[in-house]
């Protein structure tokens, strides 16, 4: 049975070491090569996405009452995929009944089952591709990427962390407590790893894979039993990735059911039933603000992890390469159209203007090249489609735009040219803190405030002030004045936001890698928890003792 | 500020290694002996003690609007100790107003205020042992280990879990991701831990320190505030920790109001303000199952650790040796007269009775030679008070009472000769679990039931089945077949209970050893946490980065 922990204990010893290293290291190729891949896997990938539209997925021995699924790609098709569905309370009976079987298996067996399961969903990472692509609207290069080999890095990573706390004090140790002058009192004690119950994973739809990842392999390892309830509009990616983790179970003689699909549609979500069913133990949210507070509040006794929203801010203080910065935020601003939960929204400039290696810009000097900056990089409409991708809601194009007239117009949202897709490029907004506080609400999507404030330090103290009270999951720090940065640095931290300084060149700050970032810092209202450390897994399982006086 | 971390280093790595290795350690010698603590040191504890009746405890520069405290000795002499009181919103503030500087400190300073803090308090083990006796109830030399010693192992084992947590990932790393032909971008990043805000540390009656040190020093270690609420029966071991820990912060330039009392009066509590104010983010709370639910239930988004209560149960199927077994058992249920979180209350033996090394005993045999056990434990009266010390609530008195009516009288319970104090030997009651489940609801206090059950197996299950309903701290087993041994193991660990099997001799079911067993699981009603692993310190904090690109 622990063939496969064997076969992937090396994946899992180099993955222990980068999680200490917290240097770069990845287990998964983020190259869409066919020189990785193998040449034909690119047009496998695409042939095996086109046999699944119009059909129904077959999940075989899942429950089933009906099928529901009306995914429509934001690049224009309509999926005509269904999925098994059934009621909470049938997913619930049919996760218990799985349970046993899958708690009394061993840590090994099980962390084995989870990076076969890694290493076969990296195999598919074309077709998820397409899945991811066809859902969330990301151009396909980002959904290999983020939806493919860095959601499973994501997951290795999970896996990591809980097979190390699970194995982190003895299975057994002797306890020897002398007597004086009489016989040592000696006791064998054993323990064991004991699973909370069934974990619930309730996905979003722009990161399907990536954010759901961590808590669905965490749980998994740990002996939990799983319901995925994917967001209606993106079930493909989560659907693929049941089916993979079911087809493993199947061949190393678990119950299929240990992993469950909760599909469901728009305006008939069984989320709530499931959030608040007793037998639900631990839930893992990526999702709104304000459903994330719903289901901290009726979860229950259940352990509940959330990714939530935010208001990530860029301050800019000074720099001495204008023209590379004014490239990344162009970048990190327009990268798959601002929705990305790591995206900066705000962008705090003095209002006096800032000293650059170009001499003193005005804040519309800074303003405008920004947006000159995003002009330039998206005036190729095909690089401008691969950057921005596609907008995965129809609201978000709404809320654009309704936001134009929100402050003084700097860039004008526009679709992309020559492209049947829902596309919006960013919109760039000024505002004057002294006059206003619209930006200090969430704008999800491609909408950006440069906002003028007093003094580089008055932006800071208005960016971790807004982290602390909406929350952040990201900051960036454009100085040179190390006193300065200092101060930045304790600001953030104290608003518990990672801090991003003076990123040129072809790092952004809404990337988090594996193994090296934790994401989401679990202390501001972005999120309660972090992708991933220790306490993510910790309390996943519970450890139970027997003892016994020891025969001499 | 480092000379203290540097001081206690080794009884730091000691701590790291026995909670590594879970064989026997402590830090704090257990022993009330001259040759340890000193020839004067009991004398002057007592003097200490006697010093502090009839006066206010002063805590220079602690928040004070009024003074409170009617503790009552179950000894029969009131304390007449007033303590420093004031509002929640006051302690709040206050705590607000010093947490800044608590959460810039350093890990090393923190953990070595923490362990001078224990060590400080290891010298006053024999003054705790008065205060723990004269409100708990607890004789002389169960106070002292309980309340002492082994109370400092359990901070300590906490603190040494809290440093291995917030040192397992390094400080800084460097990320190098290679670019193919292009220079490889490479970023330093930098992490800090953060605390999470307030931590309210709710005390109980019976073990005021030995179940507040692990979350009170885990959350201290961790950079957070702390406001110790003690039960209004029993204040006066925690007001001398607090005052402890604010003389080791006023030295090392700290403001004292980091730790602050929360005392308050009977049934003008000012619990339910504290837990449900925003500002306290962690909330370790030990007591009744109904109030636990409440605050578990309005303690908004702070993180919650609670041991709560439950039925405890030993299992009779055989054994091969009964006059031990029957002393053991005696034992376990007299001590604290049941007021022990960890004493049995059912005792399920076969109807049919079972085999020993003294041939077959009926049903009856078994519960008459555990009332004769006890019987001879309690015999010399002096002995009897050194084993059940008094009655810390009298509601416990009126619940003996009450309860004599409900089985069959196999031993009633009565004072203990020549004491002052509040005192109730062991009830023993049988019944019948195929005619009643009265056994199945707690009784807190010395009040055990003999359950008669159709078999060994059936007792088994019924204990398991009452753990998970109802909660469990320990389960014990007695029992010759190895095979009925593996099938009681498993279906004890399915209950998240810690089960202890044949224990004859000087050890108990309701001992719980630091740095070797976790006490509660954490995976049954009677409690959410365990004391300590992992979960209990992981999530006091969170991590914190900057990062930015690395200089050539």
């Amino acid at each position: 049975m622990d063939a496969l922990f064997d076969r992937h204990q090396p994946t899992l010893a180099a993955a222990l070491k980068a999680v200490q290293d917290r240097g770069y290291w990845s287990a998964y190729p983020e190259i869409p090569s066919g020189k990785i891949y193998g040449e034909i896997a690119k047009d496998d990938g695409l042939a095996s996405f086109n046999l699944r539209l119009g059909k129904h997925f077959d999940l075989p021995g899942h429950p089933e009452k009906s099928g529901v699924g009306s995914e429509v790609s934001p690049y224009g098709t309509t999926l005509e995929i269904t999925y098994p569905a059934a009621d909470a309370d049938t997913l619930v009976a049919a996760s218990r009944a799985a349970a046993p079987g899958w708690a009394a298996s061993s840590i090994e067996t099980r962390v084995g089952i989870c990076i076969e399961v890694l290493a076969r969903l990296n195999r598919i990472s074309f077709e998820m591709a397409n899945a991811i692509m066809h859902t969330t609207g990301q151009a396909f290069a980002m959904a290999f990427q983020a939806g493919g080999p860095h959601a499973q890095d994501r997951g290795l990573e999970a896996v990591a962390y809980a097979f190390a706390e699970m194995t982190r004090t003895p299975a057994e140790a002797v306890w020897s407590k002398l007597q004086g002058k009489a016989e040592p009192i000696i006791l064998e004690k054993h323990w064991r790893t004991v699973p909370r119950g069934i974990s619930l994973v309730i996905g979003c739809q722009t990161f399907p894979t990536w954010n759901s990842y961590p808590g669905l392999f965490a749980s998994l390892a740990t002996g939990n039993t799983l319901i995925v309830k994917p967001h209606p509009g993106a079930i493909l990616p989560l659907a693929m990735t049941v089916a993979v983790i079911r087809q493993v179970l199947g061949e190393e003689g678990f119950d299929q059911n240990i992993v469950l699909l909760a599909a469901d549609g728009s305006g008939a979500e069984i989320t709530r039933d499931l959030v608040e069913n007793d037998a639900v133990s631990i839930i893992d949210y990526t999702g709104s603000s304000a459903f994330g507070a719903w289901v901290r509040a009726n979860a229950g006794e259940a352990q509940v992890y959330t990714e939530e929203a935010g208001v990530n801010s860029i301050v800019i203080a000074a720099t001495d390469d204008f023209a590379g910065m004014c490239s990344n935020i162009a970048f990190s601003l327009s990268l798959y159209s601002g929705q990305m939960c790591t995206a900066p929204q705000n962008v705090y400039v003095p209002s006096s203007g800032i000293e650059t290696d170009e001499g003193h810009k005005s804040f519309d000097d800074v303003a405008e090249n920004i947006a000159a900056s995003i002009d330039a990089l998206l005036a190729d409409p095909v690089r401008a489609a691969g950057v921005c991708g596609a907008i995965a809601n129809p609201a978000t194009l709404a809320r654009v735009a309704a936001a134009q007239t929100l402050g003084r117009l700097v860039r004008a949202s526009a679709p992309i040219e020559a492209q049947n897709a829902r596309t919006a490029t960013p919109l760039i907004l000024a505002v004057d803190s002294e006059e206003t506080d619209v930006h200090e609400q969430e704008y999800f999507g491609p909408i950006t405030f440069i906002v003028a404030v007093a003094s580089s330090t008055d932006g800071i103290a208005q960016a971790a002030a807004l982290a602390r009270s909406k929350g952040a999951i990201t900051a960036a720090l454009y100085d040179t004045d190390e006193g300065r940065i200092d101060s930045a640095v304790d600001a953030f931290a104290t608003a518990g936001v990672n801090l991003s300084i003076n990123l040129t060149g072809g790092i952004y700050v809404n990337q988090s890698a594996a193994f090296s970032d934790f994401h989401v810092t679990g202390a501001n209202p972005a999120g309660n928890a972090s992708l991933t450390d220790t306490a993510f897994v910790a309390n996943r399982f519970r450890t139970v003792m027997w003892r016994r006086p020891k025969a001499a």
